[in-house]
C-alpha cells in the first residue's frame, strides 16, 4: 500500500489561578502573567469580551480596565469593550459571535493578541469559540464570574455556541491561554445561581472523589449559605477534579466516552425544553438526582448511599425535580436527550452511572420504565423533608 | 501564588494513500481503512460533499460512491451528496459552509461518523472547517482532486473560509482523519491548474531539500506534459516534505515563524486584489519568485541560483509577473500583504527567504525600494527567453 503515515503531538499547558479584584491596581497577577510571555519588541493587543450582566453588578469595570493596562509596556488595550448579552441568549443568537468577530478585524487582533472574556460559562463558552475560529485560534483568557463557570466549564478545553436550539452543536476543543476565577465578582451573584453552580461539585465529588463529596456533606449549609472560606475550598477542588479528568484521559473526546457528563444527558434537554428557564446547574442536579436512583433501582447503589445523594442536594437547595422531570411516558420529550447525547458524542451510547459514591461505571443503555420509575420517586422526594439515612420508598 | 498548573499533550496520526480509482469496486483501500477502525455493533454514516467542478467532469462519482458503499458494514451511506462550488468561492459565499452544517444536522451527522470532503483546495478547507465546528469535531477525509490539494493543503492540519475578503480569516487546526490523493481525478484538469500546483513543490524544495530541486530540474519538461510517473513522484515527494515540516515543528504555529509560506506574503495578496483569477499557485510562483530575487538583491543567494529558480518556475510554464506585480510605491497594494501576513500570523513580521537552495532563512523586515527592484526584475524575465547560467541584469 502506497501511503505516508503522519504521527506528532501537541502539547498544551495553561494555569487557572484563584484570585480578588484582578483589575485592582494592588493585584499584578494578569500584568505578571503577560510579563512573563513578553517578547522583547513586540507589544500583543488585547480586547475585552464582557458579559452584560457583570457591567450591571460592576459599572465601574470598563474604568478599572482601562486604568490597569494603561502604559502597560506588555499589552495595548483595544479601548471599546464587547458587551454581550448574559446567559443562554449569548450562545443562542449568532449576532454576538459576529459581534466579536467583527471586533477582531476591525482592531486588527492577531493570533498572539489575547481576547479576554469575562462573564458565566455562557459568555465565556461563546468568546472562546469566537476566539478559536478567528485566525485560526486568538489565545483566551477567561475570566469566570459565576461559581458554574469557576468550578467547571471555565477551567476546561471545550467553546462552543447553539445552533437551531442545539446545544452546542458548533464548537471546538481549545485550551484556553489562562484562566482567573475572581471570588469578588461571585458576591453580586443571586442565591439561585450561586446554589446552581455547586451541582457541579456534587457531580465530579460523586464519580471521582468520596473524600470530596463527603467534605461536602459536612459543608452543605455553609455553602448554601454562601461562606466564603467553604466556597473557595469547594470551587478549587471541583476545578482541580474537572482538570485532572482532561489531562488524565482523553481530552478532545476521540472516544465516545464522556463521565464528566454523569447526569448531563437529561439536563441538557431539560434546558432546551425549558428555553433555558431552568439553569444549567439546576438542570444538573436534577439529572444526577435521576441517574442516581435509577442506579439504585439497577442494584448498583446502595439505598444509604442514594439517600446520602438526595439529602445533600436538597441540603444546598438544588432541586430533585420539575413538571418535565415527571416521566410517565417514553414519548416525554426528556427521552430525546437519551438520542440527542448519543448524536452528539457519536458512537455508542455511553452513560455514566453509580457503583458507589465517588466509583462510577459505564452503562451503553438505560431502561426507560425504570428511569420513570426514578423520575416518580424524585418527585415524592422533592415534596417530602429530609429524611437522612431512611430508606427510598417507593 | 494560588494556582492550578494544566499540562496535556494530545496524540494526532492520520494516513495519505496514494491511490486511482477510489471508487471502483475493486479498489478496496477505502473500505479498508473503515474496517481497520469498525467496532463490533457500531453502524457509523458517511456524508459526502462534493466539488462541482468535479460532479461535472465525473458526472457518474455520485453513482459510484452509491454503489461501492451499498450494503458496507462499516457505514450508512448519507443518499444526499452535498455539492459546493469548486474554487474560492466556496470559501468566500457562506451559504456552502450553511449548506454542510445544515446537512450535518438534518442527516444527524456525529461526531464519531464521517465527513468526506471530493475536490480542489478551497473545497476541502470549506469540509474541513465545517466538520471541525460541528459538534466539536467530526471526522474528516480529504480526497483530494487537484495537483495543489494533494501536494500541499490536503495533506495538512488546517482548514478554515473567507471573511469579508479576508482569505482564512476564519479556521481551525485539525488533522483529517485520512486523505485520498487520487491520481485519475488529476487527468481532467485544465493545464492552467495542473501548472499552477507543481508551485508548491518548488516551494518545499527550495526551502528544505536541494535535491529535490535538483530533481524538479531534471523533470521539469515531463511535469509541464503532464508525464503521469514524475507528476506521482513529485507529489508524494511535495506531500512528504509539508508532512515532516508540519510533524518536526510547531503543527498548529503556536509561534510566530511559518517557512511554508515562503513567498506567499504577496501571493495571498495578489490572488485577493484579483479577486482569485490569479490561481493560488500562480501567485505563489511570482511571490517565490520576488522573495527569490530579492534574496539576491540582499545578498543572501548567488546569482546562478537565482537563475535556477527562475528558469526552473518559466520551464514549468508558471508566471514570473503581473501587472499588480510591477511595484512602483510602497502605496502598491500588494504592500498591504505584508501588514496583514503579520495580523494573521500574529507577533512579529517573520519572512523567510533563501541563503541558497534548498535552505531558507528568517528575517523580519523587507525593505521597499529592493523589493521595487526585484518586481522590476521579474518584469523584464517575464518576457526575456530563458537565460539559463546567464547574470540577471538589472
Amino acid at each position: 500500500m502506497n501511503y505516508i503515515q503522519q504521527d506528532f503531538s501537541v502539547q498544551f499547558s495553561y494555569k487557572v489561578f484563584f484570585t480578588e479584584f484582578l483589575f485592582s491596581l494592588e493585584n499584578r497577577l494578569f500584568n505578571d502573567l503577560l510579563e512573563s510571555v513578553h517578547e522583547e519588541g513586540i507589544m500583543r493587543k488585547i480586547l475585552f469580551v464582557i458579559d452584560e450582566n457583570i457591567t450591571i453588578h460592576f459599572p465601574k469595570l470598563g474604568e478599572q480596565i482601562d486604568t490597569y493596562f494603561k502604559d502597560n509596556p506588555y499589552v495595548k488595550l483595544v479601548p471599546e469593550k464587547v458587551i454581550v448579552a448574559g446567559g443562554e441568549i449569548a450562545k443562542n443568537e449568532e449576532r454576538f459571535l459576529t459581534t466579536i468577530i467583527d471586533a477582531v478585524n476591525e482592531h486588527g487582533i492577531d493570533r498572539h493578541s489575547y481576547i479576554v472574556g469575562i462573564g458565566g460559562g455562557s459568555v465565556l463558552d461563546l468568546t472562546g469559540y469566537a476566539a478559536a475560529i478567528s485566525h485560526r485560534g486568538i489565545k483566551l483568557i477567561r475570566v469566570a464570574t459565576t461559581v458554574l463557570s469557576q468550578d467547571d466549564s471555565g477551567v476546561g478545553v471545550k467553546n462552543g455556541v447553539n445552533y437551531k436550539g442545539k446545544k452546542n452543536f458548533l464548537g471546538t476543543f481549545v485550551p484556553p491561554f489562562a484562566v482567573f476565577n475572581d471570588y469578588h465578582f461571585l458576591t453580586t451573584l443571586s442565591d439561585r445561581d450561586w446554589v446552581s453552580g455547586i451541582s457541579e461539585a456534587i457531580k465530579v465529588a460523586l464519580i471521582k472523589d468520596a473524600a470530596f463529596f463527603d467534605w461536602l456533606e459536612q459543608h452543605a449549609e455553609q455553602l448554601a449559605n454562601r461562606d466564603k472560606e467553604a466556597t473557595q475550598y469547594m470551587i478549587k477542588r471541583c476545578a482541580e477534579l474537572h482538570m485532572d479528568h482532561i489531562a488524565g484521559g482523553d481530552p478532545f473526546e476521540f472516544g465516545s466516552s464522556r463521565p464528566l457528563d454523569f447526569g448531563h444527558w437529561s439536563a441538557h434537554k431539560l434546558e432546551q425544553i425549558t428555553d433555558f428557564k431552568v439553569l444549567h446547574g439546576e438542570a444538573v442536579a436534577m439529572g444526577i438526582a435521576l441517574d442516581t436512583v435509577y442506579s439504585n433501582l439497577v442494584g448498583s447503589l446502595s439505598e444509604t448511599e442514594t439517600n446520602r445523594v438526595i439529602t445533600l442536594l436538597k441540603t444546598i437547595g438544588l432541586p430533585l425535580s420539575h413538571e418535565y422531570m415527571n416521566l410517565t411516558s417514553a414519548d416525554d420529550p426528556i427521552f430525546a436527550g437519551l438520542r440527542e447525547f448519543q448524536e452528539h458524542l457519536g458512537g455508542r451510547l455511553t452513560i455514566m452511572l453509580l457503583k458507589s459514591i465517588g466509583t462510577g461505571y459505564e452503562v451503553h443503555e438505560l431502561d426507560a420504565q425504570l428511569i420513570m420509575k426514578a423520575s416518580q420517586i424524585l418527585r415524592n422526594a422533592q415534596e417530602s423533608p429530609n429524611q437522612q439515612k431512611q430508606p427510598l420508598s417507593c
